[in-house]
């Protein structure tokens, strides 16, 4: 039972989801220049309830149910002050090594980063508000406006999130391929005004956001924004380099980005869903007990249709 | 019966809208430094069939059904060049003397400023287009984000359709305040999350959009936004100069501007409408042949319940 | 003698320059809801050298020559978080009561909030990186860019930094205005293309920075700005509230903001000093013992060519 | 002699500069999907005066001094309404197929299009103010800001124009690379704080842009940009897609983009030449008579110290 420190709050874990990323740690034992070299909890998707106070704490109290924000920055380097958080080279991210996750039943965490869950919001989607946020961040990187056509490659969990937002934030068009058809369904029923296979044309959109982590994906997507749009890469694919239409992108002024995290998206997250205008409890397609983690971290592997798995301490 | 010139089209009206702008011309004879100095036909709100292509014309063809954006720029000068089309002090916009609007059987427009509707907006829906743009305009021009809270003071046709723009802007909130009973009443059942009377405390929101013209409104209204929000005037008062906090401007760091019709929204109004995001035809209030538009133009005034008056010229 | 706390360093001051907000503690006890209660030291445009490190420190070595921007926020709050840290609420800023500046021989600030002064940059200069900051921040704000033609009214310190900014951001034509000939002549030796009396005609401009107060000056400087152009005010009148041209903003959509403090600026502040850029020294009209504070204090209201005085407190 | 049309203005030239897509047309007969397929006259860098006025002509007088923004554009498609016309797809641009260029005695283009020089810049200067609009094209596409540290990669006209604008945008270090002594020789005498050979070591800038059209040079300068700074790709390679270093592109969430000529630039060229902010003359290094067009094609070629070739037709 971790001790909070001051301005931390001791949480009891009510939730937690399994990351494509914890997969990995679990499978490679290292994300690019991330190396576990010592045991480490993985989980970084959680929600629970506050168990304890930690000295000052004036923002919560005990029995508050709460989502955390896994990273917390440093709050004074060049990112920090110019409010990209996300970018802070000191941040402390759970399960990321060598800081310690949230698949436990306690964790501490600054007070800051708990954020408060609304009756309408429950635990489970509480733990979701984390990919949710990389769906939010990735629509603010593609400046998705209402009537924009979206184009979002790969229909995994963040596929299928980023899709939701990208209609929250107005987008009355959104074209989501992927390989698995069990996803593409998932995909439609969550609200895709279209689903293809991979490798369909798709037309002019006015963004991309590629999830897939495919290198064709997004040389075909980035082929399909329309002049001045923006191509946002999600998806992280296994090679550090990759081949782009550089004369198309010249030619239309496209513009090319990715991703790491998001910064300022909780209080969104959770009125979106707080609002419905996104079910993030749509995309769970398996829950396990604390005891049964390593099966939620193989589910996804066995079968692109186990999308997201919840862990539930206390199941 | 107008001749199209070359690249015009001539339309065939189906539905024109009664804009205050229409009201105010026909009773005082002039808006500020436009001054009606010859017989002039109002109406800018409109939509209607092709019946007839000018010279060159490629983008419809005759029966098309159409929504007209009533203000052709020059396409040339500085504002031009720089996307501010709104701005082009050579504009000729319809029923701003001298140039004559859409309360008639046809009008002549540039291809380019009718756009094709859907079969899922209506006529009397394209006609409203236009208010529509307004209220995108000003949802722009307020960087109404997801998960917003969104004041809107006035709840008469600009400030309804403006509210309903926040929220498919992705606003979670969006508070609307009125003195009419009756107006309040059609917006909370056109989306409001909360329709207060005027003078109601509405606590902190990331934006005003200020559609009543009131100083009153104004000024309390951008006591509410938060530090670094936006006050988008779109209301005209009586008076040329305003009072404001600018002592909150400058502590909160506060924009205030001020809206002047719109660009680049039509696209993005059909679509909206299309796609059922935004409910036009729900401000709709009464409908006039085209002889019984001066009884349209009245009906306002009559009652503040009348929110939209429509002409419908073949009734 | 204050003691560094972790992370803090200890400054010896080799300079600090009087402000407006100095004197006005210093005549009426208070600035709107900031009120003196108990002594409190003055002066916040500061630089000297590191005299002790507290624990912790690795950013700085005793010796360093240094300026202070001093405003320490908190790092965690919704403004923080955005970037927006000059409106964090738990701001710990010098000579805002209870806070006390740097009108000392030495203070103590967090190393974050220190910044290392190359040789080309003296100690004065680095002391007046605070107002050349709130220069920049207006520049920003106002979104000066190259071939701009900016007005700049009132010709005190913060006037004068702003229109060396604005040239230093690449306007070619930046006009100041003031009721004081000795300040337009300093104006003119200073950078400005043009340097007229208040009141006198501008024509078009594409920005407008207010640093005078004057309500008159707002209300015509904005009247002069081009359309979709931006008036931003940095000068602090007498009153709350303030009468603006608001069928100017609607007609043109202006937009107008104020100034707070500022953020991120150091760094750039340094570089334009340290290149050439900026000539903060040409301001210095007056310098002054730690004992003559007083006199410091009383320079500027008793004659406006006094423009910007120094205390030195090893003279 | 052409007959100046509507609002068009002859203008009888007196300087055009020689840039590589004239080189390139005829070397290659083709530029990506624009090919000559009938003689065509080259040349889009110009200035001149205006010899005769077509009908309604109210811009310029004859006699005037004008420089020509060589592209046209439709004034009413989505991009030209958007303010970006520079992506219009029925531009007519001077000697791009099938439109003529200006290597000629007299050329005919719309008055909106002729800008009018001040004493201050000469008739070269005026014909440079073309690749100048590149240049400044690519320093707004690359946000460069005061205290900003640029990364220009290639030191030919377009590279060594750019860097002059960086400076001019406010910019306070700039980095050349080149693999010719005499370019980078030629970079320092014009501005640049550092002028390498390419492949050397350059540090972390803010924004790279990329002039040179080798592959190594955009991916190793991309690998030197700051977290959530741009790289701006200016210079076409001889390849339609190029490889990029992704993961950099997302862990530091930087923007990559392309430029495509330029809109909305020259009024701010004028100014920035007019006060000496930027030297286009220092480039020039060589002058030809009409008549040796040919030789003023191929001397870049010859010698890359040879940056840029004027052609004087009245030489």
């Amino acid at each position: 039972m971790p001790e909070p420190g001051p301005r931390e709050v001791l949480v009891e874990i009510a939730a937690v989801g399994v990351c494509g990323s914890d997969v990995h740690y679990y499978e490679h034992g290292r994300i690019g220049p991330f190396v576990v070299e010592r045991p480490l909890i993985l989980g970084h998707e959680s929600a629970g309830r506050v168990a304890a106070l930690g000295e000052g704490v004036t923002r919560h109290a005990v029995g508050d149910r709460v989502t955390l924000e896994p990273g917390v920055p440093c709050g004074r380097c060049r990112e920090c002050r110019a409010g990209r958080y996300n970018l802070c080279r000191d941040v402390r991210f759970f399960a990321t090594p060598p800081i310690d996750g949230a698949f436990a039943n306690y964790v501490t965490i600054h007070e800051d980063f708990a954020f408060a869950l609304p009756d309408a919001v429950s635990d489970e989607a509480g733990a979701l508000m984390e990919p949710l946020s990389v769906g939010i961040w990735a629509c603010r990187k593609a400046s998705v406006s209402p009537g924009d056509h979206v184009l979002v490659t790969g229909a995994g969990p963040i596929g299928l999130l980023a899709m939701q937002c990208a209609l929250a934030f107005g987008a009355t068009a959104v074209t989501i391929t992927d390989v698995s058809e069990a996803r593409l369904e998932l995909a439609r029923r969550t609200g895709a005004t279209r689903a293809l296979h991979a490798g369909e044309d798709v037309g002019e959109v006015d963004a991309l956001i590629e999830c897939s982590g495919h290198p064709a994906a997004l040389a075909s997507g980035i082929a399909a924004v329309r002049p001045a749009g923006t191509a946002v890469v999600v998806g992280m694919g296994p090679e550090e380099d990759a081949t782009v239409p550089l004369s198309l992108i010249q030619g239309r002024e496209l513009w090319l980005t990715g991703t790491f995290r998001y910064a300022n998206t909780y209080p969104t997250a959770i009125d979106l869903v707080a609002q419905g205008r996104v079910d993030v409890e749509a995309i769970i397609t398996g829950r396990y007990g604390l005891d049964e983690a390593e099966a939620a971290l193989n589910a996804g592997r066995e079968d692109p249709a186990n999308v997201k798995a919840m862990v539930v301490p206390r199941r």
